[in-house]
């Protein structure tokens, strides 16, 4: 089994995407999150760039990290100067990192042209930076930028390029896909070349590369094979353009499909999908729900012909067991999926699979995602239709009025912006009438519907509202179109979706809450009838 | 040049997807513009699932299509009964397609223990499919379900099983990666020995993969490399779990990084931006931004260094010129952006790019990215900061209070819901009151915002809402958190965006509407001064 090094930059090259940035407690619970799956290097930032950067060197170092090798990033030094000179070298010095990652030209167009010095003086520059960084006790790792392009355009300074580097002291030269345009075979070829000149110096190589061509993750899996020992990428494919190679498609591609190859180590190919999406909620950036893996989609069923082949035998249409990776199936309702689907997910619920009902079933939904809804990402939703549908629904309370009002007196300064909602509900046989405020008026309906319900259902008190979200349905017809709401909450077991779907938002977002608050009061009750869950995993 | 042809099945595999599904109206047009770029075949829809997909067949006879080939999509006969007796059979022939697509089992596991009939009731099956459908006058195409792990786990039955198909009259073979499991190198040695297997009946070979690896496109590719002829995917990517092959990276990468093939024909590459954007709006799905070639991010700059290089020369961070796919390069703001960045974005907007001016404008840019804003996707809001940073710009008008009110009587039939927004707006030097209702707040406070304007600015009466979003920045405080909302808004000419941030999501409505009304001014005085639009056209 070879070793291949997972080197993540994340926090460096994945920062530079569109929509991500990190803060500096960001950037230290994805080290740790790292640093548990068992990643070789993180690149933490480049220390000369800000002061978030360097602060972060300063924090890391108090940390208790078990593997992870924390690197910090800069470029070579300035022309002109010597490297001891230089405050970039100067700065990745003082982060006190135990390893610099030194990224150089291999381009000789970009050299003369881009840097514009002279073709010995990048040279020189190599040397330098890597030189004074190897003097200094660093492990240093050299980037060379533009590698593949630069050999296609002038192999021998490419190759010089690279030698120096190695030469000068360097553990490990990355070759660099900057612009993201390689096709596999040139990737192989080329990295074969590479490890070739470095072969007096017993330098081995690494590759980085970025998606511009939707091959990054087949480019650096197409060079390990041709021999490289590192992969450098970044979580969930973040970066600049189209991205880095996503670590989390080459690690369990590594592991799982390709053969004689170690990676990571322990159980953390387990925890990919739990890290792919605490990366993604800390950079509050969107899920990709098609991500191969760890998406919410990856192992989800929707034609009725496949979810009944699923069953009959998973490797239908389940490349690997989603365990592996810490994924799960899920069988999806839509109106392609027929009775198999509805079958599957009312298979969870206990309840009796009626021909007739499931049809009923059915036809609700295909009404309801015709006017907008999607039960995909809301099966508590999905759950309370079905209970509908059946009949055996009693709900905990009846709304009778509610009413928002947001008013902001812009030019005057003590009494600015308030909101309020009031609500009239029926519980049991008593009347609640009550006033709430709150930061916005999604806030101030559920003050008040926690004021009217919490006495009544005090296990309320521990439900937590998550994440809310909303998009037009048909952008078409601007403000005037339907508006989907989707609300996500928890409490210290579960966490469980719906949706409200309305032309009015705060209808729909109105909707959505009170199927928050019923499926958790029904969720309890059925799980207090099963004894609670402390008392099932004592009685096992 | 080999010619590589182009099978599109969006409308089929890709409608698979979670959360996509298409109207009748969406299929048709998605069929028109891809005739139109120069796609080859285009896979309809499975006639005998329902009855929008045969309605759909019998609406595509009657549309104007120039090149494009439209299948109907079925699986072989049911076991036990004649092919002309079998409904699906007979709902594909009925459906009036010139060209008939059947999907049939390779592997012999699947075969014996999820069809569960014998292997030679299989073979008979295949034959029977493809041999009513070339005896009825139709262009029979084979796809070889599970072809690669079949293979794998008995060569001599898949080969049985294509051969079967290639001797009953398939024009064409398509070997289909089903479960998205397999690697390129594997995919390139199994093309190989199936056109090995159907050289003596003259029948060549496609190629269909998913992306459950993270490697379709790699696939797809390495299977033309191997010999295949035709790819077959969906536009974006669109499909069930990690979605198909995407053909806009597959055609990008054979006309503009492959040598010898020839694909779509005409000028459909360039316009390749455009149909990926189309398919997303008529999915009604959110664009993903870091898509290879099309997506809005894939020629974007952000690193301060990076834009700096790409002015130098746009190869360093560019693989391919933007136009040849329809594209364009963004440069963004970002507090990674530095004074490069801004002044590449004040360029455009021809004002003196002083130093210190630059540097107030990214000060400022920073302060407002810490609160939650974020102006890569609302550069109307970022040119308005710009302006308001040098003194430049002068309100049209003041907002002095703005009052939403939604009220909803469930249990009321004739007063359901109403929505009333006030506004009071100081306008040069009157003060204007104004009142409206709509069908959510948004809707009522633009109501009233045109019923105060529109008679000063008749310009505004051609300004549309186009899209609304909202996003929770930190979702962790649920619905107490910093809401942003992004704004869309277009006229004849343009489309800009705005952005508001609040803890008030109708707060940050607001200020983004505001913001959108004030930049559609801004823009008409500014074309006013410089001439029409037309006037200018005809002075050049």
């Amino acid at each position: 089994m070879k070793k291949i090094e997972i080197y993540d930059t994340t926090l460096r090259d994945g920062a530079q995407g569109e929509g991500v940035s990190f803060s500096l407690q960001d950037k230290l619970a994805i080290t740790e999150r790292l640093d548990e799956i068992g990643v070789d290097y993180i690149e933490g930032g480049y220390p000369a760039s800000n002061e978030k950067d360097s602060e972060y060197f300063r924090r890391v170092q108090e940390m208790d990290l078990k593997n992870i090798k924390v690197c910090a990033f800069g470029m070579t030094r300035r022309k002109g100067m010597t490297a001891d000179e230089d405050p970039g070298m100067n700065a990745l010095l003082d982060s006190g990192a135990p390893v610099v990652t030194i990224v150089g030209k291999t381009h000789d167009f970009h050299v003369t042209d881009v840097l514009r010095v002279s073709l010995e003086e990048n040279l020189a520059m190599i040397a330098d930076s890597i030189g004074i960084m190897v003097e200094k006790g660093r492990e240093a790792i050299y980037d060379a930028e533009h590698f593949f392009d630069g050999w296609k355009a002038n192999p021998d300074y490419a190759a010089q390029t690279i030698r120096t580097a190695a030469k000068a002291g360097a553990r490990m030269v990355v070759l660099c896909d900057t612009n993201g345009g390689s096709l596999p075979e040139e990737i192989a070829s080329l990295t074969r070349a590479a490890i070739e000149a470095l072969e007096p110096f017993g330098v081995p190589v690494g590759i980085h590369t970025h998606n511009d061509g939707d091959l990054a993750v087949a480019n650096a899996l197409s060079a390990v094979d041709a021999g490289a020992q590192q992969i450098q990428g970044t979580i969930n494919g973040f970066g600049e353009r189209c991205g880095n190679a996503d670590l989390i498609s080459c690690v369990a591609n590594l592991a799982l499909k390709k053969k004689g190859y170690e990676v990571l180590g322990g159980d953390g190919l387990n925890h990919l999908t739990e890290l792919s999406r605490f990366v993604y909620d800390t950079a509050n950036v969107n899920r990709r729900n098609n991500q191969a893996f760890v998406g919410q989609s990856a192992f989800a069923h929707k034609g009725g012909m496949h979810v009944h082949a699923v069953n009959r035998a998973s490797s239908s249409y389940e490349h690997i067991s989603p365990e592996l990776v810490g994924n799960e199936r899920r069988v999806l309702v839509s109106e392609l999926s027929g009775r198999s689907n509805i079958m599957a997910l009312t298979t969870k619920m206990n309840i009796e699979q009626d021909r007739k009902v499931m049809d009923e079933i059915l036809a609700r939904v295909v009404d309801l995602e015709n006017k907008g809804f999607q039960f995909e990402a809301a099966e508590a939703s999905f759950e309370l239709l079905v209970r509908k549908t059946l009949g055996t629904f009693t709900p905990h309370f009846k709304t009778m009025k509610y009413h928002v009002e947001v008013e902001d007196f812009v030019h005057q300064q003590d009494m600015e912006l308030t909101t309020e909602a009031t609500i009239k509900l029926q519980v049991g046989d008593q009347l609640r009438h009550e006033v709430g405020e709150g930061d916005g008026p999604i806030d101030a309906l559920s003050t008040a519907l926690r004021k009217a319900l919490d006495g009544v259902f005090p296990n309320l008190k521990r439900m937590k509202l998550v994440d809310y979200k909303v998009r037009v349905v048909n952008s078409e017809a601007g403000t005037a179109a339907r508006t989907r709401v989707q609300i996500e909450c928890s409490d210290e077991s579960d966490v469980w979706g719906t949706i409200g779907v309305s032309e009015n938002v705060i209808q729909a977002s109105w909707n959505a809450l009170v199927d928050a608050v019923e499926y958790k009061l029904h969720k309890d009750e059925a799980a207090s009838k099963q004894g609670t869950p402390d008392e099932v995993a004592a009685a096992n």
